[in-house]
């Protein structure tokens, strides 16, 4: 950040009285610009024994297979955005269930939330941002090829509970591998990643 | 929104290609500048059987009691902005246990965790933000006071599941209450209201 979204001056990093973080503040209009987490919000469709997976068509992990997913808009709820990205990215209809998962990924400053979810048809397509959409069974599921941890994380809970029937709340941090650093995109405007 | 925090530039609002919504789009550098929801997050500080609240020194609700909470920073988990918060409020430092509650507040673009908490001690006091920070009792809290509807709904919650020994998690809607809109502070950069 540069320049104050509000009135074009230039920005200086510095701790506001009272704070305890440095801001960007305007240097002419005073306002300080906070820059927070965003959600990424994503489902778990479901049909019969099957699970819905998407191929990604755009960076980052191209080609690399994951939940509907993707970043949450202003002024709408958790299970809607849920819904959306289902339809935006599956063409899928869902109905949105219990939350199911909470990753914490602080390395890139994003709270992933996953919601079990159940197709309402087994009709689906590649939306805009996947190459290829497509119902797996548990030993079907493509684990070397999938996307992020957060999904991977969220898959390996719901087959090993599925089979008890009973499945629980799971809350837990992603950190990121050291070695794979140079993978992370940090522009936290887009896409996600971990 | 009416300059590029990026370039300086003028941003106008477009839907950009392949986009659904309206956003603010650099004229000049094309950068897109998405905004997103926001994370508030709070305890419920336990010490034997009380819980503890702050009456807020700032608007909105001022002199309203709340639990400790407010707005995730980057580069943190959710428990630790929940830590960070109650020791900010409350000068008390907690362990962060399960979370309880999950309010989507879409009117005003915000998502409110409540994790439960136990104190470590009995040692509290009025951080900078509060007038005054206080245990009660189930039959002390003062219900007319409260300053947020996710407060209200938490405490709500945990006093009727305190009973049964078992506490659940659940997640719902806050909605506008319509005679009361302009009670509404739609400023999302820094006090958290419903």
């Amino acid at each position: 950040m540069n320049y104050c979204s509000h009135c074009g001056a230039k920005v200086s990093l510095r701790t506001p009285a009272g704070d305890h973080l440095p801001r960007h503040v305007c240097d002419v209009c005073h306002t300080i610009h906070y820059q927070n987490p965003k959600l990424v919000i994503g489902s778990i469709p479901e049909w019969e024994d099957k699970i819905l997976l998407c191929r990604r068509a755009i960076e980052p992990r191209h080609g690399f297979w994951t939940l509907p997913a993707g970043f949450m808009e202003n002024s709408e709820t958790t299970p809607q955005a849920a819904a959306r990205e289902t339809y935006e990215e599956a063409l899928a209809e869902v109905e949105i269930g219990a939350l199911y998962t909470l990753f914490n990924v602080p390395h890139i400053s994003q709270v992933h939330l996953f919601f079990r979810a159940r197709m309402l048809q087994p009709n689906f397509g590649a939306g805009q941002e996947s190459l290829e959409v497509r119902l797996f069974s548990e030993a079907e599921v493509p684990w070397d090829e999938i996307s992020f941890a957060s999904v991977r994380r969220t898959l390996q809970l719901y087959f090993a509970e599925r089979k008890s029937g009973i499945f629980g709340f799971h809350l837990d941090d992603i950190r990121p591998v050291p070695d794979q650093l140079a993978l992370y995109h940090t522009d936290n405007q887009r896409n996600f990643v971990e």
